[in-house]
């Protein structure tokens, strides 16, 4: 029987890619995306057509009603905060960003390791990235180990012996290395989306086109050009 | 200025206690529910009486869509499972009970991580106690210390050197000393609910009353009698 697992999905590059990498691994792939309010809701699309062409087991869109819960405020993914525009990498780098949402990746995680523990799934996949944006907190391979930890303390899982991974396989990753081994899997990169503070644009697929001006979209065109490609989900 | 604090409030006896543990060391305690559909949903109107009589800074409920995210199914909480009755404690002790819902407490404390991270709030009080009823894996010691670890490690907190304490003021009391703390805090016990089963009652003052039979109940009883006093709750 094939192994399930629970994969963290926004609907971005980066999550696109590991969807890719768990169904090369063989598992049976349990997609989780989350609609907290957030200003790329466009991503939600990206992500419905990303599960259905990686032909998910299942895919599931968890809503969190971020205003009345109040502890993802104060972002500029989620509140009336502008979105950095033209950074250089430089400029990236040290500080936490604005678009850091408060603890967002352990909510994320902790609603994965419970749907885990009720599929009786091992493995989590989360598309963290640790080299390209080192600004998050919660992308550092520290932050993952303690949660691991904590995941296994957590759970019936844990205490039956059946120990959780948190499955992070682009962490070391620059940018360009996740293109390359997506398109050696055959993900279909123009229906992802990573734009921050998108364009809304009829024509486009989704809806929505990529500002190409935010941290998210500077990184993201820059690796494309880095391989002599146009990114496929922009224009 | 008061320090903020967040405080993780159910309705039931034990937090309760905790919030009242919370205010008398001096915090301005923001209090958070959550519905996410507990069979025992009467103890949200508990949780709005017990945040009003003790005066807090702030309550909010945050809705968690059990049924659209999956993750907390199977549990005799959220599910078509009965609830145990009629249990001595001995029947209880041992296995994980069937009223365990799947990372519930990690879920809980990760939104409670977030409200700390946007109100800069550095202590997260919790009602668990691992004394009277051990089998909930989320209820132990070590997971809160794993959990506390991770959140100083997932959060701008953390990397700036305020450190996140998860406060468990609960966690080494029987019920009985429970108790006797929030009698001496001026706790109401007549306005939280504990039942995980209720029976809709219109005289009652939170609209239903406690099974008597569930092992919430039993305990609950039990410690009450041990004080010589009837279930303020109750009847």
């Amino acid at each position: 029987m094939t192994r399930p697992a629970v994969i963290l999905l926004s609907g971005g590059l980066d999550s696109a890619t590991v969807l890719a990498v768990a169904r090369e691994d063989g598992f049976a792939c349990h997609a989780l995306t989350f609609d907290y309010g957030q200003r790329h809701r466009v991503e939600l699309e990206a992500a419905r057509q990303v599960a259905a062409q990686q032909d998910v087991a299942s895919h599931r869109t968890a809503v969190i009603d971020t205003a009345t819960f109040g502890g993802f405020a104060g972002s500029a993914l989620t509140d009336a905060v502008d979105v950095p525009k033209d950074r250089d990498e430089s400029q990236m780098a040290g500080d936490i960003p604005v678009t850091y949402v408060p603890a967002r990746n352990t909510v994320f995680l902790a609603y994965a390791l419970a749907l885990a523990e009720t599929l009786e799934a091992s493995d989590i996949f989360i598309g963290v990235n640790a080299v390209d944006y080192s600004g998050y907190p919660d992308c550092r391979p520290a932050f993952i180990e303690a949660f691991e930890a904590m995941a296994n303390l957590a759970t019936k899982a844990g205490v039956e012996g059946r120990r959780l991974n948190i499955q992070t396989p682009l962490i070391d990753l620059p940018k360009v290395k996740i293109i390359e081994l997506g398109l050696g899997l055959g993900v279909d990169y123009g229906v992802t989306h990573s734009c921050y503070d998108p364009i809304a644009d009829e024509s486009h697929r989704l809806g929505a086109r990529p500002c190409g001006r935010c941290d998210s979209c500077v990184l993201r065109t820059a690796a494309f050009g880095e391989l002599g490609m146009a990114d496929p989900a922009a224009g």
